[in-house]
């Protein structure tokens, strides 16, 4: 027998007895052929890995892309050193953006080295055209389209709990019907932090069986019992958490999985950190490995991966240190990474880079027209550790006529982008900046219309001025001065650049971002979720102030005096 | 909240953490709506469950319906008694007989309460027409068309190890391929007794990732240990099976199956039954629950049941005694099996009652025309605790003309019954009945020929005769007269009457053959696998006799003398 190539004396983990065995592994045709204590036959390729551990390949079964501000062969070309061989990725962004047609520009794009399969973006818009305007929406017809594709693997995270329990009629209902209909074996995803008891019963007898979210102790005890897949992601990977799932041998029933890694991060990794701290934390390697290669495979029926035995696609690590989890080299269908072509770049419609139909504005149009001698108003309130804000009012001083907002407060702005409406909202943020600067970004959750904040008219102004003229991006003036570009020109999105340099881009501007004085754990996330309206408490679209729980549209201003 | 009924203090089997603990059940619309320690709410219908161990309704993933010689609507009569609340059944004798018209029949027939689900039947024929006769047979293309059907869930059982791994153009090659690429996470369910090493490997590495076949403690480690999922039969439990799936905790690469079980065992139990056998044998009730719900519904993506969970459909079993698997009552999608209305009355296609096509036999056409004194014949000699013959050579005395096989042996004869070649052929089975007697039967694997096996020309003619008449089934002559008939008048091969009915003519005809002399523990299995041509050492088909293992003919006489 002849093989392509012959892997030979590694220490090989056998998914399945959660053990390392010295083995000879062949390869054919991309695919495990023959595994054994000593394989006596020749291959066009011989390795010898007799200092390594052999695992399978990564699978991440719950990210976005965009959520790097990059496009599929970008992220393909970054990940795979990391170990990452094959991810399902919900195009959420893409779709708010450009609807169906953001969404098939990446399922017609097979040409990455990386296996991208995909989740349907189940809540486009993340509430409805009265709450936010968004460039498209997903209903249940789209997605009765979308499963045709074997690409799609699964309905991506359903969010809107109300309406999936409640409401029959409405359209997260709906879609959740269509997937049934159409593939009762595609697995629902879903999102529903703090929900348990009765209400998580109603969300799992929908038809969701994982959930991606933040947990506790009780919730993982909760959720697993209940029949609930997990996604441990890094900020549900805490002492307790871990602690629990250890404890109780939960293996498999969840897997780690990254959500959302920024580009400046993935040029420090991916997946593989967060097999490396669960390990640190004091999860067995041989277990960290299972819940991110083979539960994770098995959640999506992607069952033709995730092990290193025969007719398995042959996606392996060789690592130099287990307990380290130190990445020696990757190898994807039996082919080093680093031996792959580059992704084909990836064409998009003439459209997609100009997409921030809106005018340029002028310091004017950050003054707000006032009475009387102060105004109660609603303020969001900046946590942070978190992407929530919280609701407080405060009185404001009225001066010459305008909400005098530069005493105490950063000034939000969204400004609608897509040229269908022309709205335009305020709200005060307390606790961003303390210096005389402004940023502008067209990527702003869910919606992406332009997010402006600044503390002076004049350098808000120019952000957003700029801004359009990237048709895209981040934005940060400091004093007068733009000192911060990224630059997100396919929707105002994402970037067509090489990840290291929209890192380096993206690191730019957090440090000038916190130079204005704003303290957050990640400030890109805490600024583009101030206009997430299904995020507590209160945020901003440019439809108004918006008490995300209650889903209603506040004002501004509560009283006069 | 109102729910269509609550099952109140039950102490509820958690699959995840495999205990039970006490707790209300809700149901609505016939799936798991709510689960809590106390439900604070009405329903239409409340049932005290405190002195029960409620677990999941049995899903039973490798079984062939036609085993039991029985039509869907009455096996679901019967089963579900047993807690059996799906099926994937693979209806591979339907298909031998009547091809794709067979299994559409089945695939339409959608009116049992039992959830059917089918396995496509993949060797069909067993062989090829060279070596035996079938009414149909399935190739790629009707592969490709049966994939559409959503209640389609697996490849059946593939068997033909060496097309599958070394002749890519062979039908079985081609019919993987058109799996993999109409449906690339389909289950293909695989038949590899006695392979392992780089034969297993082939296998596997052709995308085949389960087997149910008999299992040592060997196979069973290096099986699960290269990612093959292991179905049990009963075959399979022996004590070293057993404690191996114990000592290795391999519970989740393996499920309970009953393959075959005929239409009397039917009267006693079905899958049941191996969980009751599987505690006996000291596997944990916990486990063995488990591995008859959970893990077979995940083997073949039916995550919309297997536990009793929010979300999964109300199929479920009340223990009067967990230890002992006492089943006190059944509930199929929420509602008790007694009260479900019976199976509706299945239709064939009048053709389907008619499908006996082949003359009637006299005692002339039994004897076998000599030359010389004697005859060196290969001869099938019958194995007491195997569905395999020993192949023996012996010589046989030549009197007037004729060979004299009345002597030593039972004639077996298979006569081809579709109306397409007339063939015939004959072979002699050592210790097969020891007085005077014929057994005729279309119920021969697989091509359901005509088989005829007598000790007396007479009977042998009068038993096929009486065959024709019923247009199949099973018929017994002791000493020229009918002593059992078993009525199988849809195709040959299965019956429309009630299992209670079918099951007393099958005990019937077994001890009328036992009355014969035939010594096996399964003499239904034994007689109608004479036939079988991929079962070991030597059978016999309308085409002649075969040695299995090199798929050739051989000749009944060897040598004159």
């Amino acid at each position: 027998m002849q093989y392509d190539m012959i892997v030979r004396h590694a220490r090989v983990f056998d998914s399945f007895r959660k053990c390392f065995v010295s083995k000879d592994v062949a390869i054919q045709n991309g695919v495990f052929a023959h595994i054994a204590d000593h394989i006596d036959a020749v291959a066009a390729k011989e390795l010898d890995a007799s200092d390594t551990w052999m695992i399978p390949g990564l699978v991440d079964i719950h990210m976005h892309i965009e959520s790097s501000m990059s496009i599929p062969s970008r992220f393909s070309d970054c990940v795979m050193q990391y170990g990452v061989t094959s991810v399902v990725a919900d195009p959420h962004e893409m779709a708010n953006v450009f609807g169906m047609e953001g969404i098939l520009t990446y399922l017609s794009n097979e040409e990455t080295s990386l296996d991208i399969f995909y989740g349907i973006p189940s809540s486009v818009p993340s509430t409805n055209e009265h709450l936010e305007t968004t460039g498209g929406c997903i209903d249940a017809q789209d997605v009765a389209q979308l499963l045709r594709y074997p690409r799609v693997v699964c309905l991506g995270e359903v969010m809107n709990f109300h309406d999936v329990c409640y409401e029959p009629n409405s359209i997260s209902a709906q879609i959740i019907k269509t997937c049934k209909k159409e593939r009762f074996d595609l697995p629902l995803e879903g999102h529903c932090p703090k929900i348990s008891g009765e209400q998580l019963d109603a969300f799992l007898a929908a038809g969701i069986s994982a959930d991606h979210t933040q947990q506790s102790k009780a919730s993982v005890l909760e959720k697993v019992s209940k029949g609930m897949f997990l996604e441990i992601q890094r900020k549900s990977m805490t002492p307790e958490v871990m602690q629990t799932l250890i404890d109780h041998e939960l293996y498999e029933y969840f897997a780690f999985v990254s959500d959302d890694v920024m580009a400046d991060a993935l040029c420090q990794g991916h997946l593989n950190r967060l097999v490396q701290l669960a390990i640190q934390m004091g999860m067995k390697p041989e277990w960290a490995i299972y819940c991110s290669t083979f539960t994770s495979a098995r959640r999506m029926h992607l069952e033709d991966r995730g092990a290193i035995v025969p007719g398995r696609i042959a996606d392996f690590i060789l690592l130099s240190d287990l307990q380290q989890f130190t990445i020696q080299s990757v190898y994807k269908r039996g082919i080093h990474v680093q031996d792959l072509p580059k992704a084909k770049e990836m064409k998009f419609p003439a459209h997609f880079y100009h997409s921030l139909h809106c005018e340029k504005a002028n310091a004017q149009d950050f003054t707000i027209a006032a009475q009387g001698e102060q105004a109660l108003c609603n303020i969001m309130e900046i946590e942070a550790h978190s992407t929530f804000t919280k609701h407080i009012q405060e009185w404001v001083d009225v001066r010459q006529g305008n909400l005098h907002w530069q005493q105490n407060y950063t000034l939000a702005c969204v400004m609608e982008r897509y040229g269908k409406r022309g709205t335009k909202a305020f709200g005060f943020v307390k606790g961003a900046f303390h210096s005389r600067g402004a940023i502008a970004t067209s990527w702003a959750h869910d919606h992406h219309n332009i997010l402006i904040l600044g503390t002076h008219e004049e350098d808000m102004a120019l952000a957003q001025q700029t801004l359009l003229e990237m048709q895209g991006g981040y934005v940060v003036v400091r004093n007068g001065t733009v000192t911060a570009r990224v630059y997100l020109e396919i929707g105002g999105i994402v970037s067509g650049a090489e990840i290291s340099v929209l890192g380096a881009q993206l690191a730019q501007a957090k440090a000038e971002i916190e130079e204005l004085g704003y303290v957050h754990d990640n400030v890109i996330m805490s600024i583009s979720t101030l206009s997430l309206p299904v995020s507590p408490q209160l945020k901003l679209t440019d439809r108004g102030l918006i008490m995300t729980k209650e889903q209603r549209l506040i004002p501004l201003v509560e009283e006069w005096r």
